[in-house]
């Protein structure tokens, strides 16, 4: 343990993310040394991001603008909506380079334990986008996990009664994964889910 | 990529030692999302450390007084002087609860590779603190790399000039280790440093 400022310091960078009291150590003593240029920067970084990044106003993207980057391309395909549970989400999706259409964020996903129910996500919001009729796919991008499923299912009730088509996230054995590390309900879904070869 | 500043923030976080791309991203998401209070008393913990500690005069720990916690406690033994390379490492050593002498820190070690000479290194204010005669023994736990075992030798080499007993930390098998992952130089080692059982 440190004295006073410095053991400050290691706690709140403690708070982090994914950051021990090892790393958190470690990040405090490079601050305490680092050039005065680049802690004011990274100080200055953190009150911009505060300030000037907020929600889209239509999909909940991350920007600095009314509405994101990619809803404000018209270049991508405006009849599809994959739906996120976060704006992290759409980094994933897009360094895929395989979907041109646009995004909607929920915000979560559906977790009683926590008291997130449907009423909490912006399931109402997505709705309202569709009302126009220019969408015709939409493709539930929600995580693999309980609480991902949950929120996948609500909203494929919720959409089937639109006449809108509903897709979900293939699941099956990681590309460049080992079959024999493979988990069993991985398994399970990957043999599910097999295609024809033609 | 994001855009803006939350790009900046990601970039700046990087720098940070072992934070890669992706915990970078999740550290700038949780400050973007974080409550007020939360962020500000990070930045003022930043803030607190570079204006507040700077190194103990007597031994170069890191401290907000003249002298570190350590120096200025009157039950630790004046006769021991445990020598380190950088003040995190007297943390590793006061961790293990064995040494109640007093440190000192070179601030690095030799390596020509890098320009850093003894010369370069706070040794002169080492033997500074020899000269009253109190002291009388010193341990060199400079790290047990290339770096530090050449700091080790000169010091030893200096130091047998004064009389003072110089002593170095055992190299051997890690507590809790496994005989069969160890490399063979610390095996080596643990071998030359055998010890009788009576």
């Amino acid at each position: 343990m440190y004295e006073g400022a410095l053991q400050s310091l290691v706690d709140q960078l403690g708070h982090l993310p994914g950051v021990g009291p090892k790393s958190a150590q470690r990040m405090a003593l490079y601050l305490l040394e680092a050039e005065p240029d680049e802690v004011s920067m990274l100080v200055e970084a953190i009150n911009a991001v505060r300030t000037r990044v907020h929600h889209c106003e239509i999909c909940a993207n991350l920007t600095e603008e009314n509405t994101c980057a990619i809803c404000r391309d018209i270049r991508r395909d405006p009849t599809m909506i994959c739906v996120v549970q976060e704006p992290k989400d759409i980094q994933a999706i897009e360094a895929a380079r395989v979907f041109r259409g646009r995004y909607h964020v929920l915000g979560g996903a559906i977790d009683p334990m926590r008291g997130i129910g449907p009423e909490q996500l912006r399931i109402r919001e997505l709705l309202t986008r569709l009302q126009d009729g220019q969408v015709t796919e939409i493709i539930l991008a929600t995580n693999p996990n309980i609480e991902g499923e949950a929120t996948a299912s609500y909203l494929a009730r919720t959409l089937a009664t639109i006449g809108v088509t509903t897709s979900r996230l293939a699941m099956g054995l990681p590309v460049g994964g080992d079959l024999e590390y493979a988990d069993a309900v991985t398994l399970g879904r990957a043999l599910e889910g097999r295609r024809h070869i033609d």
